[in-house]
């Protein structure tokens, strides 16, 4: 052991640290306010840094093909972690409110040309992850959030440098995990096989038909209730808006008619995944998908939750960078879907009970045991 | 001590408890997932019910007048539990989401006739804390939430009295509280003394004029930042709407004549309590203010992240009982509030520096110390 | 359907749930704190409830041989649910500290014959896990702890019918769990098999020498910094400690020589799941081991938490039913450990460079991918 | 506005920011889990710096005399942040707990010369907050703490420089929030009113009446219980031994006689606030004290759940830095306790119905109302 022995706070560097918390002045003139301000959002960039580096060991793993077993277990154990931190995020929020509105005003004259909505780091994680470009919401002036990364005199800053080398990155975690899930056998058949688009269509249609049969014995019960002439029809259109709905999305048929049949195979294999969960070849694939939905859940609930934030501190006066504010952040909330087909598919799984037969079962191993 | 010694069994009353979990079976042919799921609605009702305890005996002390300041104590740690009691109340998605969506399913079908919607406690709250009629967004049926409240012969349910009761039981939470808050004493000035009307209304127009310049200043410097045309256009549109909404705002503007002076009068009180927290006099209305944002911010998470578990448990798919699921919960999310007063003032607030100055301060209790 | 639609206040039995709430007295003479605290506990009650049902189905599921592979899924669900209930009863305590030692104290008289240890669930739940019965710290006085379960007059109660009931009840989770751990392949040999015993011998030696590496390497690494001698001395006495304790540990010589080589297959076995983590055939074992960690590691936690809301509620004062109050609930926090292996193994593992090289390794499923 | 607009990334310190992780080494070489790691202890410490800062803060404020009434509720606010601070401190071992003993392994013998010890901050809440040096667990080596913060070469480091400058800087929050309770107006006499002594001695005596009584009741009501002989016995001792220490503590008889008179005062004040929180004079006195009851149980919680993650993440074996690792952690939760005084009195607390009649009510504001 020739190597010196290094000291806590050299190996987290303690001191240099701690240097970094006087914003644009010297950190003697600041309040414990500006201080925390300062603190917390330092806090979430160190979290950001975390997910970004989970999340780029992930998509690269799912990169591979075929992708080993064992980095199935790390990927589901990195995805589990960046959901924690999202968490922590969350609850940090908290910490936040114990400033009030009004001594908050006391020092965000200096923010005005700083925002959140600079944050690379949180651009860069919806770019790994897969946020297509054109689903933003906009800002709420004019050019596109890159804009908002340029220096003030127009110039290209270091994040905005990190954000493009991001946009030129691929593929994207959500493009990664699809081109996975594509490939998960279907009642035994894979995409190479001869007769795959056969097996998976005759899939379709089998569970299209019980779905079917699900929707129209909820119907039946809920008008054997005492329900009106018109709510009863109100239910009957809504009953066959969901039957036809589901037709159109196994079937890929609201997508390009050049991708429908890879859309459809990705949404079959979802289902077949969250259907017949227990069979062990399935195991990982599942928590893959149960891991992911969790991750854009904590998302959600994150977003949300800033916008509470926000609207405590500030009401709903404009945003500092010129945003819309509260409503910017809870329209995001709701609109930024990136595992769109995850939640989706939630919509039209049926009971075990009602499943169409498993066809090949000994291909998903279970003959074993232990 | 005569008094013959309770077991813990007979006090908590635990076997009458355990025995409630059968749903409309008998217990032992149910799944582990059932259980659950009936556990976890009782103790939303049980939760429900403390709330509720609070709530009314918040409400009681807060319609006396005057409100002796004793009362004050006990209100804002009734006001804190009840908050508290949310956070516990939004942590229990965290249980229904380890039940898949499948397994739900399988027993779903039992509660076509039940639904969420179907709790009395939670429209006693909303009706206790003062939620109007009127602002409700409706199931996705005709007739009201009233309705949803009888038994399937159309007779009256054990559930509809009470809630017609509440209905019955004045005033709201809401009520006693802006009534109280109409007393604050703003600049020394109480409603009962001669002149308050013109020294509310100074008051008011001060506030205004800093509030004006401190949206200028913001303008100002957004505009120093380097912005197209289009853009700085829009920021000065938003900033005069800033302006002139706080204006129509504080003076009441917005409300029919008859109530105008005395809107007016409550909005300048929550801005004045919020703008001089510190002074010894307001320090429990601040307590008040301060928590009763807090339970509301609480009450929002809490329906934000129920839309979440049943997006993440059955998608987008119609709620028992006919409604429009995830939908119905997210918009209810926003869309109710009912301390709206509170959230309207945080967007008008100016930082300390900039406030009027401050009259009569001797009333408000500068002179003590301890 | 001929089914007649319950509705949500049948289902749940609303009604019948909150007529529960009185006490021992009628319900509107209870303040609000004593209310509250009783539905604290019938809240526990509840939640102890769903952990009996899950850790009895999850016990039944590993007392089978062999364990069929997609029950283990099943088991580790049930595993993070347990888990998952006990952060939500360890968070209720937050909300039984709204409540000030002056107020509990007002109502506390009635409860001289009640107290939390006469929960027979939490027995039950302690007792179906495996604590020993030798174990247990006792309460302070006289009988053991299924005498506070007794009438007062002495007859049994339903408590003490269904504690009897479940010590009855065999195997344990712990019981059931270790056989299960006891048949993993180790270095791809099992129990079955002839030349068992000496593979094992191998493996645990293997393993001991590079433990000792480690140990020495990080006592030469801590020598080299400036010590004094008695420190350096105090430093090397305890490495040969550590040394002396993993081998007899691993080879069992503290247990009796009848069990000893069980004991020690069962230990290995651990240490080689924990050590070959990522191989296929031990994700599942993996899984179990780690939600069983996280379920102790959360009991402990509830433990401790509950002992800090004792001490902040009534001190350091001699508990209702008699018992030593604070200094009972922390003893058994830190002595109760049921899975006592899962927390020794750790202390001895080493970083995977150093670990033995792995045998038979297309046992494991090394060959696979998808 | 001549000034210039500061982006987000330069007021933040993104880029300087995220550059300190790397260690010893150079980052791209490092595990994810080691970055985490290095992020968590990087976290931890922002976290800290804003508990000291709040700390420090609060401490001043109470070194005034009198503390201006304002201070207080700014007071409080501080000490309430601290506690939300230490809530989101104990949260994140959860992310610590997503590494495995294995792989932290991997990279722990580069931290032999590191320990979580050497963060001169946590030493230096210590400080502040008044823990005295004398009651320090020894770390399990020679030399106090303060060996451990000097460099390799045994100059003095910038971690021990700061921790000798806070041993310097008095007095301590304890000291100063001990000194503002002493002045507590007890029946309407303060220390620097004649006859002071007598009253407050006439108070304790009359407490100490109703405690015994209260003491005797909870016995008799014990004893009406079938018990056998022994444990009845061992009830009455403990009855005695808790009037006598309640005695004994009230009075001071514990201190040396110089302070005893002091402390005694100090005593009576906390058991005068506790007991009647509801006057309005008292009202900020109990927010504080409920408020450092609060921030001192959660870094009770706080070390005791630090202690549950080591075990977790390497078991039983000895600590970097040579400590004795869990024991030590467990230890110092339950020996470390700043604000005895404040635990001690919930011990002697009695029911509202029970205590003496209160003398002077005007005095502490009976007489207002709002």
């Amino acid at each position: 052991m020739a190597q010196k022995p290094t000291p806590y706070w050299d190996y987290i560097r303690v001191d240099a640290l701690l240097s970094l918390q006087a914003g644009i002045s010297a950190e003697a003139e600041l309040t414990n306010d500006e201080v925390m301000f300062i603190v917390v959002h330092q806090i979430d960039e160190l979290w950001f840094k975390l997910i970004l580096r989970e999340m780029v060991a992930v998509r690269t793993l799912f990169a591979r093909a075929p992708v080993p077993e064992q980095a199935l277990a790390s990927a589901v154990r990195g995805i589990r972690r960046m959901e924690t931190i999202l968490h922590q995020l969350a609850a940090h929020f908290a910490l936040m409110e114990t400033m009030t509105t009004r001594d908050y005003l006391a020092f965000r004259d200096k923010l005005t040309g700083a925002s959140g909505f600079q944050s690379a780091q949180m651009r860069e994680i919806e770019i790994v992850m897969g946020l297509p470009e054109l689903e933003r919401v906009p800002l709420g002036h004019e050019g596109s959030y890159l804009t908002a990364l340029k220096e003030h005199d127009g110039t290209e800053s270091p994040a905005l440098k990190r954000v493009r080398a991001r946009l030129a990155d691929r593929p994207t975690l959500r493009g990664a995990v699809l081109e996975w899930v594509h490939r998960t056998p279907i009642q035994g058949s894979t995409p190479a096989e001869p007769g795959d688009a056969a097996k998976v269509r005759a899939f379709a249609e089998a569970y299209l038909a019980t779905h079917r049969a699900a929707v129209e014995r909820g119907l039946e019960a809920a008008s054997a209730q005492s329900l009106t002439k018109a709510d009863t029809k109100r239910l009957e259109e809504r009953a066959a808006h969901e039957i036809a709905s589901a037709r159109a999305y196994l079937l890929g048929e609201d997508e390009p008619e050049e991708v429908c049949a890879r859309a459809s195979r990705i949404r079959c294999a979802l289902v077949f995944i969250e259907s017949y969960r227990e069979l062990p070849l399935l195991a990982w694939p599942r928590e893959v998908i149960d891991g992911l939905t969790s991750f854009e859940q904590a998302f959600v609930i994150f977003r949300q939750r800033h916008a509470r934030m926000v609207e405590r501190m500030i009401g709903r006066r404009t945003g500092t960078g010129g945003s819309a504010g509260v409503d910017y952040l809870d329209t995001t909330a709701l609109r930024y879907r990136v595992f769109r087909e995850l939640w989706a598919v939630r919509t039209i799984l049926v009971r075990a009970e009602d499943l169409p037969p498993l066809e090949n079962p000994e291909l998903y191993g279970f003959a074993g045991g232990s």
